[in-house]
């Protein structure tokens, strides 16, 4: 038997969210038209603080790619982290979306961003014609390499942000992750951000995302992008149903402490292996081919990053048996 | 308490399907990497008695756009009916995914092209740079009046495309219906297609749709259009289990035809009230704004067609004394 | 000797532009940096007693498409008359330019739209996600069977068009033709309009038309998306001159009303052959295939319209023993 | 007055050029199907010595555009050297003609990519779906650093391109000038290319740039493509015109001998100021801002390139006397 650290993409539906699909079953109006779906705006306004459109996705990749394209302009760019989902691991998605607007890609450490290195970026844009013009700005919370943007971080990039014209994006496929590490309200680790990709199915739902508009114009215009790229399931009542079970007893930030807290005991055995600070619930750990293989021998199942590492992600059913273990085998490496 | 003859799409799901999703829950490798995802190529090569290729996504407008982008370029255009469902009810999604690619549109009968419809509109384009040139046709099967293709219609329409030089993709959203009116191998009903939209979500479905590929190649360059236009789920496993499900024991079959069989006793007590032949599980009605009041007075939901008709739609689990309590309703008009 | 009555594309172009363009030759700034391209908003706010910024491109169809592109959304649709050159003529460049945008093709005579031709487009249209919603209205001026909107009539058409929220376009590719024989101030036959295209090349151009907005945000934009679409080009001075050339002198006006009489002497000898009135620099004209063999016999080049017609179009250039001869031949046929 | 050195975009146009232009005034078939057009496929085929069809656009963007879309799907990439014009001048050009597709950065001294930079960017790229997949392959010839690819290195990328299944386009704006610099066949300095964006415009022309295709489905796709994106003039003649003369003779060669040598006179007095070899007509010199505003002052205008460097072009029509002072301006710096 293995014992799974590829992908919190792969772990199990939390027992709260097939109840509430299967108490949906009822028929009830179609697309988004139900009243499950209408119930999103008021949960995430309550949630977050403040007024907000909520739409569901079935994933990620959408749910990024609506947001931007409700700030960016197919002649425009948006500026992100040259690691970031958007730019490494979303085929193109986009180009797809925003109509061939491009991406100016950011360096920072962890795969986070700073307003210094974003203004590298656009500071040599000259206005003219001749040059790609940035339009938005999108981070990732928790980021690629598991890190997470402190309040005062998020708010002077969204200060930048708004000085220079950008809209503001957050790719929040773990923001679950990352406010049960920063034990903090919702809101704080968003502040100022035009449009937040809240994620659900790393962290226990099955196929649902939300993407909440702060700008209720930006909402009404991307439901019409979201029918036109053939993501508003007919059945939608299934996607919403998921999305409030996991807001309702704050289920969303058990499981991400849940998976944190996993990720943290494996950190911990880790020592100076580790290429990143463990925040969320990804380790990147410096380790060998043949070190790999004895992890592998001892049945743990992750990714290899690169030559000399390899990434261990962490999921919201992680059994402690199991990352004891693991966190024994990394010690003893 | 509301008698619903509003839309398939806001049916029950199957007990089966739910038990299928629910049994694939154990974690799996992520994407369309899992153990049942593998399954479907095969599953659908037997079905339909031809080598093929099915991927799943979680909606009919992707199926569609997915299918018809393997065979369109962006400077072409798809011949389609002009109140096909492509054309109607997407919001354009064909020329988001067909990057401008245009719908040119023909004649016919409840919702069915001709091959003399089809030829109408190609044989005027001429072969000249000024002018979309037509790359595919596309058909609906049962059409959006719930009329069915018999094998020899689209044989001549495939036997049209061949020699025009065009893909040929088939809607099946409700294939299903289509294949259970025929009583026929449901390779039948589609022989000569390039591409099958086979529908599930109308049928018992939840949220999955199989795009069945015969030719290879479009199989492999659509799962890249696929994941850039964010359809590829990261727990494809669920979809790919709701398909299976469905297919297991002839589920699609049943259903459908529980489906038809509502529809047919709904028209039986229509007499010449009929717009189109009641083949599938549509029933198009005439009748006056008064005579629609009279039956919403009894507890009947369902959609206006225009000013003077009315659109009922039957589901795989139609309750038999709501669908007679209709047929007398309409009888008794 | 072939007496062509093809197409005012094929006429020479003017000596006054070719005297221009030679003058031009001058080294001077790249793109529209050069003096000349920057007299284009005070020429033409000048020429349409209305505030209004100028950009130049090469062809009608780039011009339709920018103009188009500020106004329509990619996920909306652009109402035209089912015969406009966008829909009929362009290849498909305004699924291009607008990312897919659809085109809604509206009814009328002449290939005139109507409020009503219109309205009767966008009425049925539900505001909901699946079907593409009108963003904009073009038109023709002169239409594409040489017919002219009179200043009520675009007046009326712009009415409706700002109280349903639609931009409005005009393809002016022989705006020339409309405001010759409208005899009016320029600025009366597009008024209302949000963009003009500004036809040049039919009318003694060699290669430059200008696209006119209203709007300076817009043209803020579009001077972006015709980088972007290879249309700026490096030596725009030529382009620029062209234009001021044919503005100087109203080059423009006089090669019009000479292409318009023209075709007026054509048509008094058509009796009731004419398909449409003749109101600019184009004659449909009814007549077999043997009285074509007949005209073409007696050395006039001319476009077959479909079966049972010809189309004859003059140019600024035309000589008056041809003009005088075609009349005749039809008077004789 | 200015003695300019700005841009080759800038210079004037040859007198043999403006003699072909008018000599093509007399009426012919509008867009591409008059004489002059026709006979592009045969003089490129006889310059380069290979098969091949041509077709003519106003811009070097389009070219290379046009040239890119035939080779790179939406959902690809095409790899280019970071700061290729294609990547860093067109204003996400590509992105709209390739309707999304993405440019993959390689590295390379003076712009010009190595096959181990190109490796070294599609290697690590996993064939998998998450990931753009490279199409094609784009070099610049004279880079944008007026540097030239000996016939060598361009088999060696050819090899590298046809090994990898890419498509392989050689951006030529200043073809020409590398023709000039290697002294040999024009067809050895793009042997193994698909497509050549053949430049005129800087050299000469007025507005006319050849696409060459030395593939015939290729060539047959992208005529529909150009009309599409609206650079089918309809006045066609006058660009078909401008390349033939250019052509004739061998101008076209002899323009850029004299570009490149005013370039090697200056390069002489610069010694170690020079940043790249030059080899083209484009001068890169490391100069600080007190010294630019020294050769400002003495008449001398040009570009500054980043805050320590300047760049200077050298045209066709240079004088010698404005070449030979400048040659002394930097020596005495």
């Amino acid at each position: 038997m293995v014992m799974q650290f590829m992908s919190d993409n792969a772990a199990a539906v939390h027992p709260a969210v097939w109840r509430a699909m299967m108490a949906a079953d009822a028929a009830d109006a179609p697309y988004d038209n139900d009243a499950l779906s209408r119930e999103l705006d008021a949960a995430f306004s309550a949630l977050l603080g403040r007024e907000c459109a909520a739409l569901w996705v079935a994933t990620g990749t959408a749910a990024n790619c609506l947001a931007l394209a409700s700030m960016a302009q197919p002649h425009g760019g948006v500026v992100c982290h040259r690691e970031a989902h958007i730019e490494m691991d979303e085929a193109g998605a986009p180009g797809f979306y925003l109509h061939g607007a491009k991406l100016l890609l950011a360096d920072g450490a962890s795969a986070k961003v700073t307003p210094e290195s974003v203004a590298a970026v656009i500071d040599p844009i000259r206005d003219d014609v001749h040059q790609v013009q940035p339009h938005a700005l999108s981070i990732t919370q928790a980021s690629e390499y598991g890190c997470v943007y402190r309040p005062r971080e998020v708010a002077e990039l969204a200060a930048l942000a708004r000085e220079r014209g950008l809209g503001f994006h957050m790719d929040g496929a773990r923001f679950a992750n990352a406010v049960a590490f920063l034990d903090c309200a919702p809101g704080e680790a968003c502040a100022g951000v035009d449009a937040l990709s809240f994620g659900f199915v790393k962290n226990g739902g099955l196929g649902a995302e939300a993407i909440v508009f702060f700008d209720p114009d930006a909402a009404h215009m991307i439901r019409y992008r979201r029918k036109r790229a053939g993501h508003l399931q007919s059945k939608g009542r299934f996607l919403a149903a998921q999305i409030l079970a996991m807001l309702e007893d704050d289920i969303w930030l058990s499981n991400a402490r849940a998976a944190n807290a996993a990720a943290a005991e494996i950190a911990r055995g880790a020592g100076d292996r580790l290429l990143h600070p463990v925040e969320a619930n990804e380790v990147f750990l410096s380790c060998t081919i043949a070190e790999r293989d004895v992890l592998r021998a001892q049945g743990f199942g992750f990714y290899d990053w690169g030559v000399d590492a390899a990434r261990l992600v962490t999921s919201w059913d992680a059994q402690d048996e199991h990352v004891s273990a693991l966190a024994r085998a990394i010690a003893g490496l």
